[in-house]
Protein backbone atom coordinates (compact mmCIF):
# COMPACT_ATOMS: atom_id res chain seq x y z
CA UNK A 1 0.00 0.00 0.00
CA UNK A 2 2.84 2.58 0.77
CA UNK A 3 6.43 2.97 -0.86
CA UNK A 4 8.72 3.77 1.07
CA UNK A 5 11.64 5.94 -0.98
CA UNK A 6 10.97 9.27 1.13
CA UNK A 7 11.47 7.27 4.41
CA UNK A 8 14.74 5.59 2.80
CA UNK A 9 15.23 9.43 1.60
CA UNK A 10 15.13 10.97 4.58
CA UNK A 11 16.82 8.56 6.41
CA UNK A 12 19.42 8.47 4.31
CA UNK A 13 20.42 12.23 3.48
CA UNK A 14 22.32 12.97 6.50
CA UNK A 15 23.94 9.25 5.17
CA UNK A 16 25.06 10.62 2.03
CA UNK A 17 26.64 13.68 3.60
CA UNK A 18 28.80 12.20 5.76
CA UNK A 19 29.61 9.57 3.57
CA UNK A 20 31.07 12.58 0.77
CA UNK A 21 32.44 13.60 4.02
CA UNK A 22 34.41 10.75 4.18
CA UNK A 23 35.04 10.64 0.94
CA UNK A 24 36.34 13.76 0.63
CA UNK A 25 39.36 12.87 3.11
CA UNK A 26 40.46 9.62 1.54
CA UNK A 27 39.28 10.63 -2.07
CA UNK A 28 37.60 7.14 -2.14
CA UNK A 29 33.72 6.33 -2.18
CA UNK A 30 33.03 2.35 -1.05
CA UNK A 31 30.74 2.03 -3.83
CA UNK A 32 28.38 -1.17 -2.23
CA UNK A 33 26.87 1.90 0.49
CA UNK A 34 26.52 4.81 -1.56
CA UNK A 35 23.60 3.83 -3.09
CA UNK A 36 21.27 4.65 -0.24
CA UNK A 37 18.04 5.88 -2.30
CA UNK A 38 15.13 4.25 -3.86
CA UNK A 39 13.36 0.71 -2.66
CA UNK A 40 16.19 -1.40 -0.97
CA UNK A 41 15.00 -4.00 -3.90
CA UNK A 42 16.09 -2.12 -6.25
CA UNK A 43 19.98 -2.85 -7.07
CA UNK A 44 20.25 -0.49 -9.69
CA UNK A 45 18.52 3.47 -9.68
CA UNK A 46 17.93 6.48 -11.95
CA UNK A 47 20.76 8.95 -12.40
CA UNK A 48 21.64 11.79 -14.67
CA UNK A 49 24.14 11.81 -17.87
CA UNK A 50 26.35 14.61 -17.69
CA UNK A 51 26.16 15.49 -21.32
CA UNK A 52 21.65 16.01 -20.69
CA UNK A 53 23.06 19.40 -19.05
CA UNK A 54 25.51 20.87 -21.05
CA UNK A 55 23.91 23.74 -21.65
CA UNK A 56 23.43 24.00 -17.71
CA UNK A 57 25.00 25.22 -15.05
CA UNK A 58 25.99 22.79 -12.09
CA UNK A 59 23.61 24.45 -9.98
CA UNK A 60 21.02 24.79 -12.75
CA UNK A 61 21.45 20.87 -13.33
CA UNK A 62 21.46 20.17 -9.28
CA UNK A 63 17.79 21.86 -9.38
CA UNK A 64 16.33 20.27 -12.31
CA UNK A 65 17.70 16.90 -10.34
CA UNK A 66 15.82 18.09 -6.97
CA UNK A 67 12.59 18.61 -8.78
CA UNK A 68 12.22 15.23 -10.05
CA UNK A 69 13.85 13.53 -7.58
CA UNK A 70 17.02 12.00 -8.72
CA UNK A 71 21.01 11.48 -7.22
CA UNK A 72 23.61 10.12 -9.27
CA UNK A 73 25.10 12.65 -11.56
CA UNK A 74 27.83 10.85 -14.02
CA UNK A 75 30.22 14.56 -13.56
CA UNK A 76 31.25 15.91 -17.07
CA UNK A 77 34.07 18.31 -17.42
CA UNK A 78 31.80 21.19 -18.32
CA UNK A 79 30.46 21.00 -14.32
CA UNK A 80 34.12 20.20 -13.25
CA UNK A 81 36.72 20.72 -15.26
CA UNK A 82 39.62 18.12 -15.34
CA UNK A 83 42.37 20.72 -14.07
CA UNK A 84 40.07 21.67 -11.03
CA UNK A 85 42.04 21.54 -7.59
CA UNK A 86 41.29 19.78 -4.62
CA UNK A 87 39.75 22.46 -3.38
CA UNK A 88 37.49 23.04 -6.42
CA UNK A 89 36.29 19.24 -6.20
CA UNK A 90 35.49 19.50 -2.84
CA UNK A 91 33.47 22.86 -3.26
CA UNK A 92 31.73 20.50 -6.45
CA UNK A 93 30.65 17.63 -3.92
CA UNK A 94 29.23 20.17 -1.04
CA UNK A 95 27.46 21.58 -3.81
CA UNK A 96 25.89 18.37 -4.71
CA UNK A 97 25.63 17.27 -1.68
CA UNK A 98 23.12 20.16 -0.62
CA UNK A 99 20.73 19.09 -3.22
CA UNK A 100 21.20 15.36 -2.26
CA UNK A 101 22.96 14.10 -5.23
CA UNK A 102 26.01 11.93 -5.39
CA UNK A 103 28.60 12.52 -8.36
CA UNK A 104 28.81 8.65 -8.77
CA UNK A 105 31.11 8.61 -11.49
CA UNK A 106 32.86 10.67 -14.16
CA UNK A 107 32.99 11.21 -18.21
CA UNK A 108 32.44 10.14 -20.66
CA UNK A 109 36.16 11.69 -21.47
CA UNK A 110 38.07 11.12 -24.62
CA UNK A 111 41.77 10.27 -23.93
CA UNK A 112 44.34 10.07 -26.69
CA UNK A 113 47.37 9.00 -24.82
CA UNK A 114 48.83 7.62 -22.09
CA UNK A 115 49.14 10.81 -20.72
CA UNK A 116 45.30 12.06 -21.32
CA UNK A 117 44.55 8.29 -19.98
CA UNK A 118 46.49 8.60 -16.82
CA UNK A 119 45.44 12.56 -16.16
CA UNK A 120 41.48 10.87 -16.05
CA UNK A 121 42.74 8.39 -13.38
CA UNK A 122 43.84 11.07 -11.47
CA UNK A 123 40.80 13.04 -11.83
CA UNK A 124 38.66 10.21 -10.89
CA UNK A 125 40.19 9.30 -7.94
CA UNK A 126 40.69 13.03 -6.76
CA UNK A 127 36.58 13.17 -7.24
CA UNK A 128 36.37 10.24 -5.81
CA UNK A 129 34.30 7.76 -7.95
CA UNK A 130 34.80 4.51 -8.92
CA UNK A 131 33.71 4.66 -12.61
CA UNK A 132 35.30 6.61 -15.08
CA UNK A 133 33.31 6.22 -18.78
CA UNK A 134 35.61 6.98 -21.36
CA UNK A 135 36.47 6.89 -25.21
CA UNK A 136 40.50 6.00 -25.65
CA UNK A 137 41.27 6.71 -28.99
CA UNK A 138 44.38 7.53 -31.46
CA UNK A 139 44.53 9.54 -34.24
CA UNK A 140 44.80 7.61 -37.74
CA UNK A 141 44.71 8.54 -41.34
CA UNK A 142 41.46 7.06 -42.50
CA UNK A 143 39.90 8.25 -46.17
CA UNK A 144 42.45 10.88 -46.30
CA UNK A 145 41.69 12.38 -43.11
CA UNK A 146 43.36 12.19 -40.10
CA UNK A 147 40.27 10.31 -37.60
CA UNK A 148 40.06 9.14 -33.95
CA UNK A 149 39.75 5.15 -34.35
CA UNK A 150 39.29 2.89 -31.03
CA UNK A 151 42.60 2.37 -29.57
CA UNK A 152 43.58 -1.83 -28.91
CA UNK A 153 46.93 -0.29 -27.24
CA UNK A 154 45.27 2.69 -25.52
CA UNK A 155 43.38 0.39 -23.79
CA UNK A 156 46.25 -2.20 -22.87
CA UNK A 157 47.93 1.05 -21.43
CA UNK A 158 44.26 1.31 -19.38
CA UNK A 159 44.66 -2.01 -18.37
CA UNK A 160 47.30 -1.09 -16.08
CA UNK A 161 45.47 1.92 -14.55
CA UNK A 162 42.23 0.15 -13.64
CA UNK A 163 44.64 -2.38 -11.75
CA UNK A 164 46.76 0.68 -10.32
CA UNK A 165 43.94 2.98 -9.45
CA UNK A 166 41.43 0.65 -8.80
CA UNK A 167 38.54 2.39 -10.73
CA UNK A 168 36.52 0.76 -13.22
CA UNK A 169 36.81 1.82 -16.81
CA UNK A 170 33.76 1.97 -19.30
CA UNK A 171 33.86 2.38 -22.52
CA UNK A 172 30.79 4.44 -24.01
CA UNK A 173 29.89 3.40 -27.37
CA UNK A 174 28.56 5.78 -30.12
CA UNK A 175 26.47 4.27 -32.77
CA UNK A 176 26.68 4.95 -36.40
CA UNK A 177 27.43 8.28 -36.53
CA UNK A 178 31.31 7.03 -35.55
CA UNK A 179 31.92 4.19 -36.93
CA UNK A 180 35.71 3.81 -35.98
CA UNK A 181 35.00 5.16 -32.33
CA UNK A 182 33.24 2.05 -30.55
CA UNK A 183 30.58 2.27 -32.71
CA UNK A 184 28.25 -0.28 -30.94
CA UNK A 185 28.83 -2.52 -27.15
CA UNK A 186 29.95 -5.48 -29.21
CA UNK A 187 32.93 -3.70 -30.94
CA UNK A 188 34.07 -2.54 -27.48
CA UNK A 189 33.82 -5.34 -25.95
CA UNK A 190 35.76 -7.17 -28.48
CA UNK A 191 38.74 -5.24 -27.73
CA UNK A 192 38.48 -5.65 -23.82
CA UNK A 193 36.98 -9.20 -23.15
CA UNK A 194 40.67 -10.24 -22.25
CA UNK A 195 41.52 -7.46 -20.04
CA UNK A 196 40.93 -7.38 -16.56
CA UNK A 197 37.55 -7.49 -15.39
CA UNK A 198 37.50 -3.83 -14.29
CA UNK A 199 37.90 -2.55 -17.84
CA UNK A 200 33.93 -2.76 -19.20
CA UNK A 201 31.65 -1.38 -20.92
CA UNK A 202 29.28 2.09 -20.80
CA UNK A 203 26.35 0.59 -22.47
CA UNK A 204 24.38 3.57 -24.76
CA UNK A 205 21.52 1.51 -25.39
CA UNK A 206 20.14 4.62 -28.10
CA UNK A 207 22.97 4.14 -30.01
CA UNK A 208 23.27 0.24 -29.60
CA UNK A 209 19.38 0.71 -31.24
CA UNK A 210 20.69 3.31 -34.22
CA UNK A 211 22.96 0.34 -35.41
CA UNK A 212 20.05 -1.97 -35.31
CA UNK A 213 21.34 -4.17 -32.29
CA UNK A 214 18.70 -4.82 -29.74
CA UNK A 215 19.63 -3.73 -26.67
CA UNK A 216 18.14 -5.73 -24.35
CA UNK A 217 20.36 -8.87 -25.86
CA UNK A 218 23.14 -6.76 -25.76
CA UNK A 219 23.33 -6.34 -22.21
CA UNK A 220 22.09 -10.01 -21.68
CA UNK A 221 25.17 -10.87 -23.56
CA UNK A 222 28.01 -8.40 -21.94
CA UNK A 223 25.85 -7.75 -18.31
CA UNK A 224 29.29 -9.02 -16.61
CA UNK A 225 31.15 -5.93 -18.20
CA UNK A 226 28.26 -3.14 -17.94
CA UNK A 227 29.31 -0.74 -15.47
CA UNK A 228 27.06 2.29 -16.48
CA UNK A 229 24.34 3.06 -18.58
CA UNK A 230 23.34 5.59 -20.93
CA UNK A 231 19.33 5.43 -20.46
CA UNK A 232 17.44 6.84 -23.73
CA UNK A 233 14.76 6.19 -26.63
CA UNK A 234 15.29 7.05 -30.01
CA UNK A 235 12.74 7.28 -32.93
CA UNK A 236 14.32 4.72 -34.81
CA UNK A 237 16.73 1.25 -34.98
CA UNK A 238 18.75 3.24 -37.73
CA UNK A 239 21.28 6.16 -38.18
CA UNK A 240 18.16 8.46 -38.37
CA UNK A 241 16.75 7.22 -35.14
CA UNK A 242 16.71 10.58 -33.40
CA UNK A 243 16.39 11.33 -29.54
CA UNK A 244 12.99 11.21 -27.87
CA UNK A 245 11.04 11.12 -24.32
CA UNK A 246 11.55 7.61 -22.68
CA UNK A 247 7.79 6.57 -23.44
CA UNK A 248 7.30 7.30 -26.81
CA UNK A 249 10.91 5.32 -28.83
CA UNK A 250 11.74 2.10 -30.47
CA UNK A 251 13.36 0.64 -27.45
CA UNK A 252 11.34 -1.66 -25.47
CA UNK A 253 12.06 -0.10 -21.90
CA UNK A 254 9.85 -2.70 -20.01
CA UNK A 255 12.06 -5.26 -21.67
CA UNK A 256 15.26 -3.28 -20.65
CA UNK A 257 14.11 -3.09 -16.70
CA UNK A 258 13.03 -6.42 -16.90
CA UNK A 259 17.01 -7.87 -17.60
CA UNK A 260 18.43 -5.35 -16.03
CA UNK A 261 16.66 -7.02 -12.93
CA UNK A 262 17.19 -10.51 -13.85
CA UNK A 263 20.89 -10.06 -14.01
CA UNK A 264 20.99 -7.42 -11.04
CA UNK A 265 22.45 -4.86 -12.54
CA UNK A 266 24.12 -2.77 -10.05
CA UNK A 267 24.89 0.19 -11.38
CA UNK A 268 23.32 3.78 -12.29
CA UNK A 269 20.82 3.89 -15.21
CA UNK A 270 21.82 7.31 -16.24
CA UNK A 271 19.71 9.62 -18.18
CA UNK A 272 21.11 11.02 -21.44
CA UNK A 273 18.30 13.26 -22.88
CA UNK A 274 19.72 14.40 -25.98
CA UNK A 275 17.28 17.23 -27.22
CA UNK A 276 15.92 20.57 -26.27
CA UNK A 277 19.05 21.00 -24.43
CA UNK A 278 18.04 24.40 -23.76
CA UNK A 279 14.56 23.71 -22.34
CA UNK A 280 14.80 20.00 -21.13
CA UNK A 281 13.00 20.19 -18.02
CA UNK A 282 9.80 18.47 -19.30
CA UNK A 283 11.27 15.85 -21.40
CA UNK A 284 13.77 14.82 -18.08
CA UNK A 285 10.84 14.83 -15.75
CA UNK A 286 8.68 12.66 -18.17
CA UNK A 287 11.46 10.58 -18.88
CA UNK A 288 12.47 9.98 -15.15
CA UNK A 289 8.70 9.11 -14.34
CA UNK A 290 8.58 6.81 -17.03
CA UNK A 291 11.42 4.78 -15.48
CA UNK A 292 10.25 5.04 -12.17
CA UNK A 293 7.05 3.55 -13.34
CA UNK A 294 8.99 0.36 -14.99
CA UNK A 295 11.11 -0.28 -12.01
CA UNK A 296 7.96 0.09 -9.87
CA UNK A 297 5.74 -2.41 -12.23
CA UNK A 298 8.57 -5.04 -12.50
CA UNK A 299 9.80 -5.31 -8.64
CA UNK B 1 10.53 -4.13 -29.90
CA UNK B 2 8.71 -1.22 -30.99
CA UNK B 3 5.42 0.66 -30.19
CA UNK B 4 2.83 1.63 -32.21
CA UNK B 5 1.47 4.79 -30.23
CA UNK B 6 3.45 7.49 -32.47
CA UNK B 7 1.95 5.37 -35.35
CA UNK B 8 -1.46 5.33 -34.09
CA UNK B 9 -1.31 9.15 -33.09
CA UNK B 10 -0.24 9.85 -36.82
CA UNK B 11 -3.41 8.10 -38.42
CA UNK B 12 -6.10 9.33 -36.00
CA UNK B 13 -4.92 13.05 -35.75
CA UNK B 14 -7.28 13.25 -38.93
CA UNK B 15 -9.75 11.13 -37.61
CA UNK B 16 -9.82 13.12 -34.25
CA UNK B 17 -10.43 16.53 -36.60
CA UNK B 18 -13.00 14.36 -38.67
CA UNK B 19 -14.89 13.47 -35.55
CA UNK B 20 -14.85 16.75 -33.74
CA UNK B 21 -16.66 18.29 -36.69
CA UNK B 22 -19.06 16.10 -36.82
CA UNK B 23 -19.78 16.54 -32.94
CA UNK B 24 -20.49 19.56 -33.84
CA UNK B 25 -23.24 19.07 -35.88
CA UNK B 26 -24.83 16.36 -33.64
CA UNK B 27 -24.23 17.63 -30.44
CA UNK B 28 -22.48 13.98 -29.25
CA UNK B 29 -19.99 12.18 -29.84
CA UNK B 30 -19.83 7.67 -30.33
CA UNK B 31 -17.77 7.25 -27.22
CA UNK B 32 -16.67 3.79 -28.04
CA UNK B 33 -15.16 5.26 -31.77
CA UNK B 34 -13.31 8.88 -30.32
CA UNK B 35 -10.64 7.18 -27.79
CA UNK B 36 -8.12 6.36 -31.09
CA UNK B 37 -4.77 7.27 -28.91
CA UNK B 38 -2.34 5.05 -27.18
CA UNK B 39 -1.91 1.46 -27.31
CA UNK B 40 -4.91 -0.64 -29.32
CA UNK B 41 -4.85 -2.95 -26.38
CA UNK B 42 -5.33 -0.63 -23.93
CA UNK B 43 -9.13 0.02 -22.72
CA UNK B 44 -8.42 3.38 -20.72
CA UNK B 45 -5.78 6.36 -21.71
CA UNK B 46 -3.81 9.44 -19.23
CA UNK B 47 -5.98 12.65 -19.55
CA UNK B 48 -5.96 16.18 -17.59
CA UNK B 49 -8.79 16.97 -15.27
CA UNK B 50 -8.93 20.66 -15.82
CA UNK B 51 -8.25 21.46 -12.73
CA UNK B 52 -4.54 20.69 -12.97
CA UNK B 53 -4.21 24.06 -15.12
CA UNK B 54 -6.72 26.37 -13.40
CA UNK B 55 -3.95 28.87 -13.33
CA UNK B 56 -3.09 28.51 -16.70
CA UNK B 57 -4.97 29.44 -20.09
CA UNK B 58 -6.50 27.27 -22.53
CA UNK B 59 -3.58 28.04 -24.91
CA UNK B 60 -1.13 26.97 -22.02
CA UNK B 61 -2.86 24.27 -21.05
CA UNK B 62 -2.63 22.97 -24.33
CA UNK B 63 0.98 23.46 -24.98
CA UNK B 64 1.59 21.51 -21.89
CA UNK B 65 -0.13 18.57 -22.76
CA UNK B 66 1.22 18.37 -26.63
CA UNK B 67 4.71 18.39 -25.13
CA UNK B 68 4.09 15.48 -22.83
CA UNK B 69 1.50 13.70 -25.23
CA UNK B 70 -1.88 13.80 -23.64
CA UNK B 71 -4.52 14.41 -26.01
CA UNK B 72 -8.15 13.52 -23.36
CA UNK B 73 -9.03 16.84 -21.21
CA UNK B 74 -11.72 17.16 -18.66
CA UNK B 75 -12.90 20.25 -19.78
CA UNK B 76 -13.46 22.91 -16.54
CA UNK B 77 -15.78 26.52 -16.73
CA UNK B 78 -12.61 28.38 -16.30
CA UNK B 79 -11.60 27.01 -19.84
CA UNK B 80 -15.09 27.08 -21.24
CA UNK B 81 -17.49 28.50 -19.68
CA UNK B 82 -21.03 27.57 -19.01
CA UNK B 83 -22.18 30.99 -20.83
CA UNK B 84 -20.38 29.98 -23.82
CA UNK B 85 -22.26 30.77 -26.87
CA UNK B 86 -22.25 27.38 -29.70
CA UNK B 87 -19.98 29.76 -31.55
CA UNK B 88 -17.18 29.85 -28.55
CA UNK B 89 -17.81 25.88 -27.57
CA UNK B 90 -16.87 25.36 -31.85
CA UNK B 91 -13.95 27.63 -31.30
CA UNK B 92 -12.95 25.92 -27.98
CA UNK B 93 -12.46 22.38 -29.59
CA UNK B 94 -10.91 23.93 -32.88
CA UNK B 95 -8.44 24.86 -30.95
CA UNK B 96 -8.05 21.73 -28.83
CA UNK B 97 -8.38 19.79 -32.05
CA UNK B 98 -4.85 21.77 -33.37
CA UNK B 99 -3.01 20.22 -30.47
CA UNK B 100 -4.42 16.85 -31.01
CA UNK B 101 -6.66 17.10 -27.83
CA UNK B 102 -10.26 16.13 -26.99
CA UNK B 103 -12.51 17.66 -24.79
CA UNK B 104 -13.73 14.48 -23.28
CA UNK B 105 -15.88 15.12 -20.65
CA UNK B 106 -16.95 19.06 -17.93
CA UNK B 107 -16.63 19.06 -14.80
CA UNK B 108 -16.81 18.99 -11.85
CA UNK B 109 -19.66 21.46 -12.09
CA UNK B 110 -21.29 22.23 -8.84
CA UNK B 111 -25.19 22.38 -9.08
CA UNK B 112 -27.66 23.27 -6.22
CA UNK B 113 -30.76 23.28 -7.90
CA UNK B 114 -32.29 21.75 -10.28
CA UNK B 115 -32.17 24.64 -13.02
CA UNK B 116 -28.49 24.30 -11.96
CA UNK B 117 -28.23 20.71 -13.12
CA UNK B 118 -30.09 21.51 -16.36
CA UNK B 119 -27.88 23.69 -17.75
CA UNK B 120 -25.22 21.78 -16.65
CA UNK B 121 -26.92 19.08 -18.93
CA UNK B 122 -27.76 21.14 -21.89
CA UNK B 123 -23.85 22.56 -21.38
CA UNK B 124 -22.52 19.12 -21.87
CA UNK B 125 -24.75 18.25 -24.52
CA UNK B 126 -23.40 21.59 -26.38
CA UNK B 127 -19.87 20.39 -25.44
CA UNK B 128 -20.66 17.03 -27.16
CA UNK B 129 -19.31 15.20 -24.40
CA UNK B 130 -20.87 11.86 -23.00
CA UNK B 131 -19.95 12.32 -19.68
CA UNK B 132 -20.66 15.34 -16.87
CA UNK B 133 -18.58 15.14 -13.44
CA UNK B 134 -20.81 16.41 -10.71
CA UNK B 135 -21.42 17.84 -7.42
CA UNK B 136 -25.23 17.75 -6.56
CA UNK B 137 -25.52 19.41 -3.34
CA UNK B 138 -28.40 21.47 -1.34
CA UNK B 139 -27.71 24.33 0.76
CA UNK B 140 -28.39 22.90 4.74
CA UNK B 141 -28.16 24.72 8.14
CA UNK B 142 -25.39 22.28 9.65
CA UNK B 143 -23.85 23.57 13.39
CA UNK B 144 -25.65 26.77 12.66
CA UNK B 145 -24.20 27.68 9.54
CA UNK B 146 -25.38 27.43 5.53
CA UNK B 147 -23.31 24.19 4.23
CA UNK B 148 -23.41 22.33 1.10
CA UNK B 149 -24.67 18.65 1.65
CA UNK B 150 -24.74 15.87 -1.07
CA UNK B 151 -28.38 16.17 -2.51
CA UNK B 152 -30.32 12.97 -3.04
CA UNK B 153 -33.27 14.60 -4.09
CA UNK B 154 -31.19 16.45 -6.76
CA UNK B 155 -30.13 13.10 -7.64
CA UNK B 156 -33.21 11.76 -8.33
CA UNK B 157 -33.95 15.14 -10.85
CA UNK B 158 -30.50 13.88 -12.23
CA UNK B 159 -31.72 10.55 -13.04
CA UNK B 160 -34.19 11.89 -15.44
CA UNK B 161 -31.75 14.17 -16.77
CA UNK B 162 -28.99 11.32 -17.72
CA UNK B 163 -32.17 9.77 -19.28
CA UNK B 164 -33.75 12.94 -21.32
CA UNK B 165 -29.51 13.53 -22.29
CA UNK B 166 -27.84 10.14 -22.43
CA UNK B 167 -25.44 11.62 -20.87
CA UNK B 168 -23.41 9.92 -18.16
CA UNK B 169 -22.92 12.01 -14.29
CA UNK B 170 -20.01 11.34 -12.45
CA UNK B 171 -20.21 12.42 -8.70
CA UNK B 172 -16.59 13.35 -7.97
CA UNK B 173 -15.64 12.91 -4.12
CA UNK B 174 -13.92 14.83 -2.14
CA UNK B 175 -12.30 13.52 0.67
CA UNK B 176 -12.14 14.57 4.58
CA UNK B 177 -12.40 18.21 3.82
CA UNK B 178 -15.45 17.85 3.03
CA UNK B 179 -17.98 15.42 5.24
CA UNK B 180 -20.95 16.42 4.15
CA UNK B 181 -20.37 16.88 0.09
CA UNK B 182 -19.15 13.15 -0.75
CA UNK B 183 -16.36 12.42 1.39
CA UNK B 184 -16.03 9.11 0.09
CA UNK B 185 -16.71 7.53 -3.35
CA UNK B 186 -18.49 4.97 -0.94
CA UNK B 187 -20.42 7.84 0.32
CA UNK B 188 -21.70 8.64 -3.47
CA UNK B 189 -22.16 5.04 -4.21
CA UNK B 190 -24.71 4.53 -1.17
CA UNK B 191 -26.65 7.54 -2.85
CA UNK B 192 -27.05 6.33 -6.31
CA UNK B 193 -26.62 2.80 -6.64
CA UNK B 194 -30.92 2.37 -7.36
CA UNK B 195 -30.32 5.03 -9.80
CA UNK B 196 -30.13 4.85 -13.42
CA UNK B 197 -26.88 2.97 -14.07
CA UNK B 198 -25.63 5.95 -16.34
CA UNK B 199 -25.85 8.22 -12.98
CA UNK B 200 -22.09 7.00 -10.90
CA UNK B 201 -18.45 8.00 -9.92
CA UNK B 202 -15.60 10.40 -11.15
CA UNK B 203 -13.28 8.68 -8.58
CA UNK B 204 -11.09 10.62 -6.93
CA UNK B 205 -8.44 8.15 -5.71
CA UNK B 206 -6.26 10.86 -3.39
CA UNK B 207 -9.42 11.70 -1.95
CA UNK B 208 -10.08 8.08 -1.22
CA UNK B 209 -6.70 7.69 0.66
CA UNK B 210 -7.16 10.35 2.44
CA UNK B 211 -10.16 9.62 4.11
CA UNK B 212 -7.97 6.33 4.66
CA UNK B 213 -9.90 3.91 2.17
CA UNK B 214 -7.73 2.16 -0.02
CA UNK B 215 -8.63 3.01 -3.81
CA UNK B 216 -7.79 0.16 -5.36
CA UNK B 217 -10.43 -1.95 -3.66
CA UNK B 218 -12.69 0.95 -3.81
CA UNK B 219 -12.32 0.73 -7.42
CA UNK B 220 -12.95 -3.17 -7.27
CA UNK B 221 -16.17 -2.81 -5.54
CA UNK B 222 -17.81 0.06 -7.52
CA UNK B 223 -16.20 -0.17 -10.75
CA UNK B 224 -19.43 -0.47 -12.97
CA UNK B 225 -20.21 3.21 -11.78
CA UNK B 226 -16.75 4.56 -11.93
CA UNK B 227 -17.11 6.49 -15.44
CA UNK B 228 -14.04 8.93 -14.92
CA UNK B 229 -11.15 8.84 -12.30
CA UNK B 230 -8.95 11.20 -10.84
CA UNK B 231 -5.44 10.35 -10.59
CA UNK B 232 -2.84 11.40 -8.30
CA UNK B 233 -1.17 10.62 -5.13
CA UNK B 234 -1.14 11.97 -1.78
CA UNK B 235 1.84 12.13 1.05
CA UNK B 236 -0.72 10.36 3.82
CA UNK B 237 -3.59 8.05 4.48
CA UNK B 238 -5.65 10.81 6.50
CA UNK B 239 -6.90 14.61 5.54
CA UNK B 240 -3.28 15.40 6.17
CA UNK B 241 -2.38 14.07 2.74
CA UNK B 242 -1.40 16.53 0.29
CA UNK B 243 -0.89 16.27 -3.32
CA UNK B 244 2.73 14.61 -4.26
CA UNK B 245 4.00 13.67 -7.69
CA UNK B 246 2.71 9.99 -8.89
CA UNK B 247 5.56 8.49 -7.99
CA UNK B 248 6.33 9.73 -4.60
CA UNK B 249 3.02 9.15 -2.95
CA UNK B 250 1.27 7.02 -0.86
CA UNK B 251 -0.87 5.21 -3.24
CA UNK B 252 -0.06 2.26 -4.74
CA UNK B 253 -0.56 2.97 -8.16
CA UNK B 254 1.17 -0.65 -9.73
CA UNK B 255 -2.10 -2.31 -8.29
CA UNK B 256 -4.28 0.93 -9.19
CA UNK B 257 -3.47 0.15 -12.83
CA UNK B 258 -3.63 -3.45 -12.41
CA UNK B 259 -6.99 -3.31 -10.89
CA UNK B 260 -7.61 -1.29 -14.27
CA UNK B 261 -6.70 -3.40 -15.87
CA UNK B 262 -8.62 -6.60 -14.98
CA UNK B 263 -11.86 -4.68 -15.28
CA UNK B 264 -11.33 -3.13 -18.34
CA UNK B 265 -12.19 0.39 -17.10
CA UNK B 266 -12.78 2.22 -20.62
CA UNK B 267 -12.92 5.59 -18.82
CA UNK B 268 -9.79 8.26 -19.06
CA UNK B 269 -7.62 8.37 -16.30
CA UNK B 270 -7.60 12.20 -15.97
CA UNK B 271 -4.80 13.37 -13.58
CA UNK B 272 -5.28 15.98 -11.25
CA UNK B 273 -2.04 17.66 -10.15
CA UNK B 274 -2.57 19.83 -7.39
CA UNK B 275 0.38 21.41 -6.26
CA UNK B 276 2.67 23.98 -8.06
CA UNK B 277 0.06 25.37 -9.73
CA UNK B 278 1.84 28.28 -11.38
CA UNK B 279 5.09 25.88 -12.14
CA UNK B 280 3.81 22.35 -12.73
CA UNK B 281 5.23 21.74 -16.06
CA UNK B 282 7.46 18.90 -14.52
CA UNK B 283 5.30 17.59 -11.97
CA UNK B 284 2.84 17.14 -14.73
CA UNK B 285 5.65 15.66 -16.70
CA UNK B 286 6.53 13.37 -14.62
CA UNK B 287 3.53 12.02 -13.20
CA UNK B 288 2.51 11.08 -17.06
CA UNK B 289 5.36 9.64 -17.88
CA UNK B 290 4.65 7.55 -14.66
CA UNK B 291 1.63 6.76 -15.76
CA UNK B 292 2.97 5.54 -18.64
CA UNK B 293 5.26 3.78 -17.41
CA UNK B 294 2.83 1.94 -15.38
CA UNK B 295 0.26 1.03 -18.59
CA UNK B 296 3.46 -0.45 -20.87
CA UNK B 297 4.86 -2.72 -17.53
CA UNK B 298 1.36 -4.33 -16.98
CA UNK B 299 0.22 -4.46 -20.30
Amino acid sequence: MTTCRSVVQKFCFGFAVAGMAASLTCSVVAQSADRPYGNPADTFQPGIAGFTFHKKTLDETLEVMKKVDVHYLCIKDFHLSLNSTDEQIQAFHEKCAKYDVKGYGCGPIYMGSEDAARKAFEYAKRCGVKILVGVPYEDQIVDGKKQRVGSRKLLEYIDKLVKEFDIKYAIHNHGPDMPLLFPTADNAYEMIKDLDPRVGLCMDIGHQLRFNYDPVESFRKYHDRVFDLHLKNVTDNSKKGGAIQLPRGKINLVEMVKVLREFKYSGICSLEYERDFNDNLEGVAECIGYFRGLMDATR
